[in-house]
């Protein structure tokens, strides 16, 4: 099952949120048009408008009220994106070349200030100042979340509380917010937003570890990248942590790597074997379905619906997905 | 006279925001903290929370409910300054190592992030829906304007109009924007609000207007930086402008540098003596002029006070500012 098949019902209206992100950026500019509308056509899941559009179901649905919620969101999740391409350095995002590789790293950094300032501006068409004071905290928890992420680049000797708190300011909380704004621009009732939000962190925790495990096992066509991309960044996530502390031989070659920066590709491959050989997949995956449980616990406080069973059917997607 | 001493009778309402901007940075993040407090201690003129202030004495003033507006515009200046520090590979601001130099590329990005989301964050103190859409439209505005810049640096080709477009969305609007939210959130009658606005952005015109001329008429002591270099960025300002099209020797020898990139400090020097020979200077102070006669007219609409009398002077100051 692909994930489009569970949310089929609400297609036409996430088009419409497309279509709207695409009208919004179309500013006129030549420079940042293009530049966003590149950006837009790479695609994506666009996951976060699907949370908000089915969580708005546990209130009044109405797509005119709602939709903002679902442009705002993604076009932050799109401004982190090119903001991450400056840093990263990468050339390629789901395979099609990025802002920064395609221009330069001065314009991806403000195309990435634009969008992000506009997607701002969007949410102002609500009045309600909860949805202010809930999405621009998340905001801010974003950023501290990216800060960090380079405190600990290269850093061997973190925890795995670093880590998970990294996780969930980097890709958790977003999800969140979707979730729970979806909920709150559609008037639904407080218990359920809170559920709601409570599902989109523990959706988006496993979303994350799961993609954090891809990056080990997918192939470079699955990911759009080379396999252990995140390593060669100096980029430590959950199966590398736990490998670390079960083999010393993979410690040694991961500390050596990130002191030095000299992998190359033979040597990931020959790492990430010796990776897989100490159960880090399976335990990060142990750890993503404990999440995707929680995340059901959470569904199980709503009354029973067609939305809520597409909520189901997304975790559980996200807990079997191969890329 | 300096700055200071006009609006001495708030310096301990602007030390007031000036603290409170350092608790928000203050976010228990070694990183952000070190990387803003180095910021916040190069100091600058504080002239939005200033305008802020005097605006807000057109209402109901009450420090505690508008110093948030200061913070929240100081902050995204902030903010800015750090991205075009990335972008200008500027090293010195006032005198001082910039973020950028200091730590890295990556870290003045993400702390150019992290103060504009905490800056939108401040602002949700606010429940007036109009607060946000002014701010959030203001910051769009901004953003597509560092987009226009690296879009018609070393653009030798470029109007006047293009000029004007540029620093009203660099500068003014922000400026506009210090005079019209302090104003809304201390409740001032809507044509105070509408005046005070006019006054910021004509100020806000007329600053800038200055500052691209001190960059050829100042001194590097006085300037913390190279004089002309502005140009030697590729940011063709006002004097330049109007020199280009005076003289065709100015104008072949910007456009040389321009396509070229190869001017050094002799010849910046011969050709910044070229351009006030043309009487750019004279010109561009005009200029200058006019626009501080519009803010004064708006000030007119005003009752007398001393708030205004303080407005006054800081339009005539910024005529007369010598760096």
């Amino acid at each position: 099952m692909k994930l489009t098949d569970i949310y089929w019902d609400y297609k036409p209206d996430i088009n419409k949120i497309e279509k709207e992100i695409e009208l919004n950026i179309d500013a006129n500019h030549p420079i940042l048009q293009e530049a966003s509308s590149h950006l837009l056509k790479a695609g994506g899941k666009r996951i976060r408008p699907v949370f908000v559009l089915l969580s708005a179901q546990f209130g009044e649905y109405n797509i005119e009220e709602i939709k903002n919620i679902g442009v705002a969101l993604e076009m932050i999740h799109m401004a982190s994106l090119v903001h991450d391409d400056v840093v990263d350095d990468a050339d390629l995002r789901r395979g099609k070349k990025t802002i920064k590789s395609k221009w330069d790293n001065r314009v991806a950094m403000y195309t990435g200030d634009y969008i992000f300032a506009k997607a701002v501006e969007i949410a102002t068409y609500y009045d309600t100042p909860d949805i202010h004071k809930i999405l621009s905290h998340a905001l801010v928890e974003m950023c501290i979340g990216e800060v960090e992420q380079i405190r600990d680049q290269y850093d061997w000797n973190q925890n795995l509380r670093m880590y998970f708190r990294r996780i969930k300011r980097k890709t958790a909380l977003l999800i969140a917010i979707s979730c729970q704004l979806g909920a709150i621009a559609s008037g639904a009732p407080e218990a359920h937003v809170r559920a709601l939000s409570r599902f989109g962190y523990n959706v988006g925790m496993a979303f994350q570890i799961t993609d954090d495990i891809l990056d080990f096992v997918g192939t470079e066509k699955e990911l759009g990248k080379p396999a252990g991309s995140d390593l060669l960044q100096g980029n430590i996530t959950l199966p590398a942590l736990y490998a670390m502390c079960r083999c010393d031989d993979v410690k040694g070659r991961i500390i050596h790597h990130l002191d030095e920066n000299v992998m190359d590709k033979k040597e990931m491959g020959e790492t990430i074997s010796l990776i897989k050989d100490t159960g880090a997949i399976d335990f990060s995956k142990n750890i993503a379905d404990r999440y995707l449980m929680k995340s059901i616990e959470a569904l199980n406080q709503l009354p029973d619906s067609k939305a809520k069973t597409a909520l189901q059917k997304i975790a559980n997607y996200i807990g079997d997905r191969k890329f």
